[in-house]
């Protein structure tokens, strides 16, 4: 029984972390007690175990216990030993470079088709689809590759935002973008806004909270999809 | 004698592509009639041969015919024979990616440090520092390395924003993404806000345009800079 959330975020505006996700939370997690914590992506540059803490207030509120996977001796090992996963946002580049320097990414790859729940926001999502291409981090390191795990048979952007009417920014949108990314790759990137997941559970991949998810596909225009929508479509 | 222009961006809000630059374009261009144009940047996914007829038309006001390089058999040679060279904005890792792949960088290093006039906006001024680590473009292909031009010795953040007040997205800041890259890196960044450029000229190397720019050294806290300032102290 595989079971995933990929949250575009970790805190919604003027909440506090995680705190719209604890009651899917709960159930994501209900066989275990303790959840090893990836705090790679450090966010602000912050240490693995000022992350960790941050995220044990937030998981207190669940009666889960918090583990650093910095704390092992070895990663690899701590994965394999899971029952419960979570790969928290930062920078998504700092993420992949550490997943690969520390030959984790098979295994987590495994352990989580294997039935281990997992949860990401952010960055922890971003890896979730089948490049980080679409990460909207800077590339603070140079990472081995932008191949990630492919939990999801398209591309994850996170944190998406509409344009901006009357922004004077000569920057390009979220949505130019991803369609320069369409320009280089075919497969489909899944615009999350900010408080939207997506829950996969077994062969089920649903578009949860309140918001709409925007759709590209590779050559056609893009498209929104409702909340509670089904999108084992999109690959 | 050495000749750069680094501009922020191609076109501040409200203008036409180049416009506010012209006058120094016809200076840094006086003893040419003919700029070799590098459109590997793509920017909305447009074609080569798009992309330089948009920029013959700036170049056209002030008389300038523009060659793209990718009409070109051999784009070593192309930049070898050029009497002025400008490398346009869209995706830096595009544009890094197609000057790796077609052995443009150490000649192109070479040829502008020899005094072939040069000038960059956006991605173009991007490959002129250290890296490609402080774009803020979206990572769509990946890149043999972040290393380019180094005709600085720090790193550009082109098109810099201030934070927003009010802003009630979750995505970092533009200040905190650069105090990421410090934490992996030591150069400093030159944060240039739309409308600014740097103008390398030999030995000096002053801000231009009307706003200030923003720099981020190593473990000090950021500092602005009034245009007209040299920047020969930032490295």
């Amino acid at each position: 029984m595989k079971h995933l959330i990929i949250a575009s975020t970790s805190t919604v505006f003027g909440g506090e972390p995680l705190d719209y996700l604890l009651e899917a939370l709960s159930e994501l997690y209900k066989n275990t007690d303790t959840v090893l914590f990836i705090p790679y992506a450090r966010p602000g540059g912050i240490t693995h175990d000022e992350y960790t803490s941050k995220i044990q207030v937030a998981f207190s509120k669940i009666n889960k216990k918090v583990v650093g996977i910095h704390t092992f001796k070895s990663a690899t090992q701590a994965l394999q030993e899971a029952k419960g996963i979570y790969v928290g946002g930062g920078n998504t580049f700092v993420l992949v470079s550490q997943l690969y320097k520390n030959n984790c990414l098979n295994i987590l790859k495994d352990v989580v088709l294997n039935g281990v729940p997992y949860l990401g926001t952010s960055a922890g999502s971003n890896i979730c689809g089948l490049t980080m291409s679409t990460t909207n981090d800077m590339p603070i390191v140079y990472p081995p590759s932008f191949k990630t795990l492919g939990f999801v048979p398209f591309n994850i952007n996170p944190h998406y935002l509409d344009p901006i009417e009357g922004d004077t920014h000569m920057g390009e949108t979220r949505e130019t973008r991803i369609n320069e990314f369409h320009h280089y790759n075919t497969q489909p990137v899944v615009g999350l806004r900010e408080g939207s997941w997506i829950e996969i559970k077994d062969d089920t991949t649903l578009l949860k909270g309140p918001l709409k998810a925007i759709i590209f596909e590779y050559k056609k225009a893009a498209y929104e999809m409702e909340s509670g929508s089904s999108l084992k479509h999109i690959k």
